[in-house]
């Protein structure tokens, strides 16, 4: 191909891209919409307009002229660049994950889960998982099929984790969960014989006007630029990346829950900064996002648990928190302050799970829908697994299928290979902790609430490159080793033996 | 055609339209979104989108397809509804808009326009026509080409004035307003011979928190939905029809301005009750909204100056205004009130206008874009022709170009054929003002701060037929006669000689 072919070969290519990236726009700004205060009655007109869009969406990225574009490209992938190639190779994937299903099975089953996602709605409110239990037998049985249809190595399930952590596999993720279950367990165990930090002062009445202020000075404190996105209140709190420059984050307040908000803001504000600090360079592609849902947890989580929960930075915030609240905190001594924000306490709920604790929550769910996939483990048999599980690693037991196996909503969707990801997150964040302590005194920065040169070297080395990397090259090309769990594990052991006298 | 093709049209046309739909639905989101809050810093990104998605808006409407099944329609449209009927009309004439200018000029005349709206931008704040005026020029120059590919009846302005107001002539808007002109300028000038009422404590320091809490109250009142719409502040206020039960309203608060905020909030009130009591079986389609620009605007006035500015519903709202505010109204009579809110000052900026002024404002306008297109009035001699009307019919002259001909955003953008609509709108008002007194007693309702009755009639009458009707049509089957601009012109005077002793 001559260089004038080739330029018009990736003209055309620019044209799509920009054409997927409105309408990605545009679902952005729906969405933002419907959780920010749009009137309820207007849910049937937004479902209309999104149907028709990422039908356009579907049909852009699936014709035979886009397939042909990827097709000219991939014979030229010598002569592109590294960020040509990359995204040559996203939307290959997005074709293939796609264009192997007959179109007509692909269209029911997006009926199914968008009728899956409404039932499971109606019986996680009735606890009653045989209402919802033909419906994910008929999404893990289409999940097997479509893997066939698409074909993979090894096993199925490698197909599904990877639409959310490209090139992570299933003999990994064994290896990864069998060691957290290993060292993490045990752990559990031994602080659950200890006695209990008093935790209850954090559940008082704390004014929610002061909430709302200190989660806008902690984004500030983290380095996340409101000038350049917005900071909204919504039911369950998100992140959203509208562009690079205009990257949307919300809390929610309680008004008997000091942390929760804390937490929250700081977690979206992680997502948001990591959103906010991709290079220019790729503006308006797909690529100007995180590396995988894994690596951009990592930033949520990094800011929450290794920085925001640490003795440094606590000390730092406890004094101004008890100057915003002296009624609730000025008898609390700051000990008992941090016991409390670390205090480890298996619950039945994965998202109000504490820092330990939650890595066990994922194990369960990933075991699950591991033997679903591969057939060893019936959806009949499911709650039952379930109960065994939690109690086996968590030791504690729902009393109802609300709090059991329909508490999540991802499988509702079909999400399965997300779970996995919120783990591999947290063991990012810790790999990458240990590494940047080698080049810079992180506490020294937390205790004076500096997040300065923390956020600086996460922006150098994570966020400026977006999706251009996949998750298993970044992490090597920042830490010279591939994703290794024991960071992970050494720092949860360090950290609560420490807190639990162990 | 049999029965079968038919409905296969119908189904294809159908598709067109939801499909169109759901890109206005995205673009009023970006819009709202801009309005109400987004960061500027992602008005790069919101730019790209929106181009992207008027682009498949564009090409939709107007390729071969499309075409088709129009002239399919057309061929059978004595086998069609009337909303079918209204619905193939619409789009027709959307596609002779543009189908009939070559493509390349019409997009360089898109962004033509867009570099003309910025020009004018920097030239009002400069004050400086002469940057201005070469753009004017090329509009006018492109007005008049296109008015000649799109080919018209009697005079080139027919084809600007029925974009916004189907079916209105020149040779109509011409009578129209020299009848305003005979009457009103005359009636002006009596009341200029008179004293000016006290008005400066409108002008005093209102708290804005209590100004919203009227505005709300305003719009409860006067039957706007609040739970099916939002109402938010934005720097000029505007209505939004996302869909008919997503109608959404912005205000502006001004704290040294008591009446600013109630007006635009019961003006825009106006516009989103007709929106929002649109038939639901038009839900979805262009047609679920008003008849016309000026019908659209009847209804905003008709709540803003024919009800709220009455001396009936002042009178019911004097006490509670004292109430909230004692500091500044405690001392004022009824009658000081009265006269202040209805005060008329010529002045030289059309949206500070009083109600009886307002037209005058109009008239100047609609008399130079008439004379722009028919080449009887030059760009070169426009501001010294704004000068001389101005001081003409409203006695009052500008000191620069930004204060006068500069300071519309209307011409900068192409918008020929709009102004007349704001007056047409007024006329409706009064027209059906007068029906609407001979079956309820108007007034009385309005002592009481009932909008109830006077609501339902304009639903029923307006409302319920969104764009069904043409103005022309709507306007006679409401009240059986066309549109008659001594209603407008009895109801002013009438007022005002009251008001001024004359």
């Amino acid at each position: 191909m001559n260089d004038v072919k080739l330029e018009s070969i990736l003209a055309k290519f620019d044209l799509k891209i920009a054409q997927l990236n409105a309408l990605n726009y545009a679902s952005s700004m729906m969405f933002w919409d419907a959780s920010t205060g749009a009137p309820k009655s207007g849910v049937e007109a937004r479902s209309r307009a999104v149907g028709v869009l990422s039908g356009f969406y579907h049909s852009i990225s699936t014709d035979c002229e886009f397939k042909e574009i990827l097709d000219q490209l991939e014979l030229h992938k010598a002569d592109l660049s590294q960020e040509q190639n990359a995204l040559r190779k996203h939307f290959q994937k997005e074709y293939n994950k796609i264009s192997k299903i007959p179109a007509a099975e692909y269209e029911a089953f997006q009926s199914h889960i968008s009728t899956s996602a409404m039932v499971w709605e109606q019986a996680k409110e009735n606890a009653n998982f045989e209402q919802f239990k033909p419906y994910l037998e008929t999404t893990i049985e289409t999940l097997k099929k479509f893997a066939s249809y698409r074909g993979y190595e090894g096993h199925p399930y490698n197909l599904y984790i990877d639409d959310f952590e490209p090139g992570m596999t299933v003999s990994q993720l064994n290896q990864f969960f069998e060691t957290l279950k290993s060292r993490l367990v045990p752990l559990l165990n031994q602080i659950r014989a200890k006695q209990k930090p008093d935790k209850g002062f954090l559940k008082q009445s704390y004014a929610i006007g002061k909430q709302k202020e200190i989660a806008e000075m902690l984004l500030d404190c983290i380095g996340f630029d409101r000038q350049r996105g917005m900071f909204e209140e919504s039911v369950h709190p998100f992140t959203m990346g509208v562009a690079i420059d205009d990257v949307r984050l919300t809390s929610h307040y309680y008004e008997k829950d000091l942390l929760s908000a804390m937490l929250s803001s700081v977690h979206e504000g992680g997502h948001g900064i990591y959103e906010q600090n991709v290079d220019h360079k790729l503006s308006g592609t797909p690529l100007a996002t995180g590396a995988s849902n894994g690596f951009h947890e990592s930033q949520s989580r990094i800011y929450e648990n290794n920085f925001f929960k640490s003795d440094a930075f606590m000390a730092f915030l406890f004094p101004i928190l008890q100057e915003k609240y002296p009624e609730n905190l000025e008898s609390i001594t700051y000990e008992t302050f941090f016991k409390a924000v670390n205090c480890v306490e298996p619950s039945l709920i994965r998202i109000e799970a504490d820092e330990l604790t939650y890595a066990l929550h994922i194990l369960v769910r990933y075991e699950l829908e591991l033997g679903l996939i591969s057939g060893t483990q019936s959806v009949a048999e499911l709650p039952k697994a379930w109960y065994d599980k939690m109690e086996q690693y968590l030791g504690v037991v729902p009393m109802n299928h609300s709090e059991g196996v329909l508490q999540d909503v991802h499988w509702s969707e079909a999400l399965f290979g997300y779970f996995p990801t919120y783990a591999l997150g947290s063991a990012y964040a810790a790999q990458l902790c240990y590494y940047m302590k080698k080049e810079i005194n992180v506490d020294q920065q937390l205790r004076k609430g500096d997040f300065g040169p923390l956020t600086k070297w996460l922006n150098e080395k994570v966020h400026q490159y977006g999706a251009l990397y996949e998750p298993t090259e970044l992490i090597e090309k920042i830490t010279g080793e591939t994703l290794n769990v024991n960071y992970y594990c050494d720092y949860l052991e360090q950290k609560y033996k420490k807190l639990y006298d162990l």
